[in-house]
């Protein structure tokens, strides 16, 4: 912790992305977990026109701002470009983060993350940092990173996006070409793994996770299914303790459910 | 490359470790895997005294050195507080590799790795240099490691384990316990993955491994089956081009198994 950085609390921000009602329910629990951990820093939820008007609501109710984003609509210089590479469209949505200039620095939480300690450390670090992916850890994970908002990175970006491409049709492929010196030029900019856990990974290596699992921050729920598309039952099936998929339950049961319309919760339905 | 660096190559060498004839087919398949990429460095060969004599013939012939260490024969200030802790026996074998002191500087190289492209620029790091480990990648992956031979070290290194144990019960969990900062403090003493690239992350991240996978220079099967626990058959079965399996099979059939006797090949025996 630098203690002599003058903290704006209200230029910093958690940022997090929900396209469709479903990682809306992600983005809920994560702003509850971010609550119970009592974070000094607002959540900001980008969502698309998807969400519904419900689900607005109750996103707008735990968090400082619910953002629209939708690149297809926009009137910069991205607009046009995407028109030729349609594909891109999931990739850009999680770009717009960078759009959110009223911010000096945030900290992007993809919807299917869990704050399991305070973490506002984070804000401490700069623009580009980011977490090993386990499973090819010279790149990094996409899911938990620090960043500057600023339309002129934004803009490169999407040239870059445009001109390059992504050689895993996802933001975390296209990020890891454009920050590419993170493996190499400044260790500030690794985050700690515990900031970025991919829940597999505490049987992945088991020793390890039992030697450091009691330091994790942030879990993340890569892959499929997401906890919301488990059942409730297997959720509590082998409740161990640190059993992540239950902790994210537990707060979607007290702080979520009952807050639901019953349509809202049908999209739940294990798919 | 430091260019300016007087490379000796007589003081520089790659050393793995083998305490069983099993293990010794993988040093032999590594040693002709670091002659067909015409490393520049020799090979010494650590081994304990259930190694056969045919099968120690076999390795002096590809090595520079086959040197048997044991640590419970030792004199050394390990001898007694080993007698304590046995259980530590396997683990303390590995460590040997820092009393090879008339080596200034060494790359350790599990039996189960292959070399697949030159990397004697691995020679231009120091110690304590490692690569990440895809299961937890604040942890280093202990099966290739650049160290400096001595005695000094060797003997921090023991005290240090009987002192605390390891907390996976092997190599890795206890040198990463002493060598604690190296995630944090230095980047250069993080080698990339592909210097450490455990056979599974391709497919692990399949878009990584297929934009990054030419870069490739040592492949580690780590776990089980072993390559030489695996059937010639299933080796071979799905050939893909760069499959590391395959290439490590090739290098056995031709090199290694026409000077294996009968009963040497037995040990082979998938298990
Ligand atoms: O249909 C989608 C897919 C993804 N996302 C957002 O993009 C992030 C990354 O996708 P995901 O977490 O599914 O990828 P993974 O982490 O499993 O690779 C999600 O967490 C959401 O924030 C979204 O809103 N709608
Ligand atoms: O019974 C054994 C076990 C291990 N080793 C040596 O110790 C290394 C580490 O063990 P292993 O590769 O089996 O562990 P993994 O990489 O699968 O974790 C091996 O590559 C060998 O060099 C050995 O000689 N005999
Ligand atoms: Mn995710
Ligand atoms: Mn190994």
């Amino acid at each position: 912790m630098n203690s002599l950085r003058r903290i704006d609390y209200m230029t910093e921000a958690w940022v997090t992305l929900a396209t469709n009602d479903s990682y809306a329910v992600g983005a809920l629990v994560l702003a509850h977990s971010l609550k119970s951990v009592n974070s000094t820093r607002p959540l900001v939820v980008m969502i698309t026109d998807q969400v519904s008007s419900a689900m607005r609501n109750r996103l707008s109710e735990v968090s400082c701002r619910v953002q629209e984003v939708n690149v297809m609509d926009s009137q910069d210089s991205a607009h046009l470009a995407l028109l030729a590479r349609p594909e891109l469209g999931i990739t850009f949505t999680k770009l717009h983060c960078w759009t959110l200039t009223e911010f000096s620095k945030c900290v992007f939480l993809d919807a299917d993350t869990l704050v399991i300690q305070n973490c506002d450390e984070l804000f401490d670090r700069e623009e580009f940092s980011a977490a090993a992916d386990a499973g090819w850890p010279d790149c990094f994970n996409s899911g938990v990173f620090v960043f500057r908002p600023s339309m002129e990175t934004y803009g490169k970006l999407v040239a870059f996006a445009v001109a390059e491409g992504s050689f895993d049709g996802g933001d975390q492929g296209l990020l890891n070409s454009y920050f590419s010196d993170w493996a190499t030029k400044d260790i500030s900019r690794r985050l700690p793994f515990i900031y970025n856990m991919t829940a597999s990974a505490s049987y992945s290596y088991r020793p390890a996770y039992k030697q450091f699992g009691k330091n994790v921050r942030i879990v993340h729920f890569i892959g499929s299914p997401k906890p919301w598309q488990a059942s409730e039952a297997s959720a509590f099936q082998n409740p161990v303790p640190g059993d992540h998929i239950a902790h994210w339950w537990r707060i979607f049961i007290c702080y979520v459910l009952p807050y639901l319309s019953s349509d809202m919760s049908a999209t739940l339905t294990p798919d």
